[in-house]
């Protein structure tokens, strides 16, 4: 058996796990160091240092089949997309990206120029953001590639802490940044993590509280509000539509609004802050150009509802995407 | 196809993410505090106070058809194994067990009551060594069950820091814990991470490498050695067989040193420290006990090799397991 192994080898390509590590290993080598990464890649674990620091972890799973079509999309877009979720939520938590740490299931017939785009994705994406790769596992995958992303961003003591999704008040004004809709048509592959902007969002603006939209805005807005225990009105003329939720609804018929609302994968910033602090938001340019207020913080028994152009309310439902596992009875 | 989905609904279990998160969140409220946890399960990433403290990350995938036969095993040992694997490599680091971020992907058709039990696995096991799950991720999978681990472990300031592999100098005694071999027949889904025995070596005894043994003891002494920059001589006849290993030699004809050296997923500890200091493992009964010293650390130049009884020695080759990914020409 080994011999037969050894023979073939000589005509087809072998591709091990020792292979991929030296291939990963030489770009950790010509990575730029990034302060408080004692240990990384190569050990049983990576060792930072966290004095003085709050930590923040998040991690996303990107799998080919569900989150991405490898055989159309390619393995670069696919590792920057498993990398950019994550940075989406350290950027909703309005804190800086420090380190990754990447799992990666690499099914049989992966070439070696597979790899390389691969680590051509992640890299990039993390080098982009500030970001370092400090560790992770790779393995043959049992069925098509999977890509597991851990993430840490970090604090300052000094700084302002980590915004979460359970700081908004009623009265707190409701805004969004950039378009909304019709990611699926491409740019869930190609989406810009708001890194930035979380990060002078929670430490020059100043917000509540803040989430990532990856679910759909009427799903997310729905944890948001659930987590701060308030209602929401948004009015449904401010909620920005992007271009390819224009062009999806001249196709299928649903609504450019609804697809703007229940499409997901938008990776913008959905956030709150008092209504005084939302006027400000016009002193920062580069915020003013982006930024949307869509929507006013209300007392939780008023619910999550969406206001008509003639002031008429109506519920606006969680219809966002969420995972089914069991049977669905051919539905 | 919405009505007909909440018809079939009626006949048929449907499972989806959110009834998934709550069945986490159950567990969550129930599984005490930790300190230096801010907020866990349920924002866009967990908030951690690491004030003072070194922290260390691992991460590690566990496929169904790769690491585990689901279909046998069933979801809790598989929960058990694949969170007990991230343990060993925090024991092999000799610090403390914090938190833990699981990402899993569901294949369709999965039962809540194999939710349930991956559950109890997951956080039975994270309980038995002192760690709180904080965060994860959830989704369908496109093919078989996949569980992604991302652990931390801290090491207090004041407490000596993380061990590394790279920390053995030529003098040095090589030990390992328990007794090798023949994980494949059982133990790899039963073993107990060395948790506790991993922080006393480094607290107590003091020891200046280790690493844990996932790949087979061949393959993992010579990553300890080559980060270390030394060689190693294992005297054969003190290298502890498993009983698994002496029954699995018996039918397959292969020695049970060479299941002992070769076979992987051990999850014991593979260690240095200088010589003087081994002598004083025994005034610790349990680490006596348990431990055994195999060899010693040599200059680089001299490789690693294997001494026979009658003191003749062979290269010690990494023949334990390594993943393949690309075309294995049928072999």
């Amino acid at each position: 058996l080994l011999r037969s192994a050894a023979f073939c080898t000589l005509r087809r390509v072998t591709f091990t796990e020792s292979a991929f590590l030296k291939l990963v290993q030489a770009r950790v080598a010509r990575t730029p160091a990034v302060s408080g990464v004692r240990v990384g890649v190569g050990d049983d674990a990576a060792v930072l240092d966290a004095e003085g620091q709050r930590v923040v972890v998040t991690t996303d799973m990107l799998l080919d089949g569900v989150d991405v079509r490898l055989a159309e999309c390619g393995h670069e877009r696919a590792g920057r997309k498993a990398l950019g979720r994550c940075l989406s939520d350290i950027a909703a938590m309005g804190v800086e990206p420090w380190c990754a740490f990447v799992s990666v299931a690499l099914p049989g017939g992966t070439r070696p120029a597979d790899a390389e785009a691969l680590l051509d994705g992640l890299f990039g994406m993390a080098r982009d953001h500030g970001c370092t790769i400090a560790g992770g596992d790779t393995k043959r995958a049992a069925a098509g590639l999977v890509i597991d992303v851990a993430m840490l961003g970090r604090a300052d003591a000094s700084a302002r802490g980590p915004v979460l999704r359970s700081g908004a008040s009623a009265g707190d004004a409701i805004c969004v940044t950039g378009r909304l809709g019709g990611a699926a048509a491409g740019r869930h592959l190609d989406f810009v993590p708001r890194v930035s902007e979380g990060l002078r969002l929670n430490r020059r603006v100043g917000v509540s509280a803040m989430i990532d939209l990856s679910d759909g805005l009427s799903t997310d807005l729905h944890r948001l509000c659930e987590a701060s225990g308030v209602g929401a009105a948004i009015e449904a003329a401010r909620v920005p539509i992007s271009e390819a939720a224009l062009s999806l609804a001249k196709q299928d018929g649903r609504g450019a609004l609804e697809h703007a609302l229940d499409d997901g994968e938008d990776y913008e910033l959905l956030f709150t802050l008092p209504a005084e602090r939302a006027e400000g938001l016009g002193a920062d340019p580069e915020l003013a150009r982006l930024v949307s207020r869509i929507g006013t913080c209300t007392p939780r028994e008023q619910g999550v509802v969406l206001l008509a152009a003639d002031g008429t309310a109506r519920p606006l439902e969680a219809r966002g995407f969420e995972h089914r596992f069991g049977a669905r009875g051919g539905a």
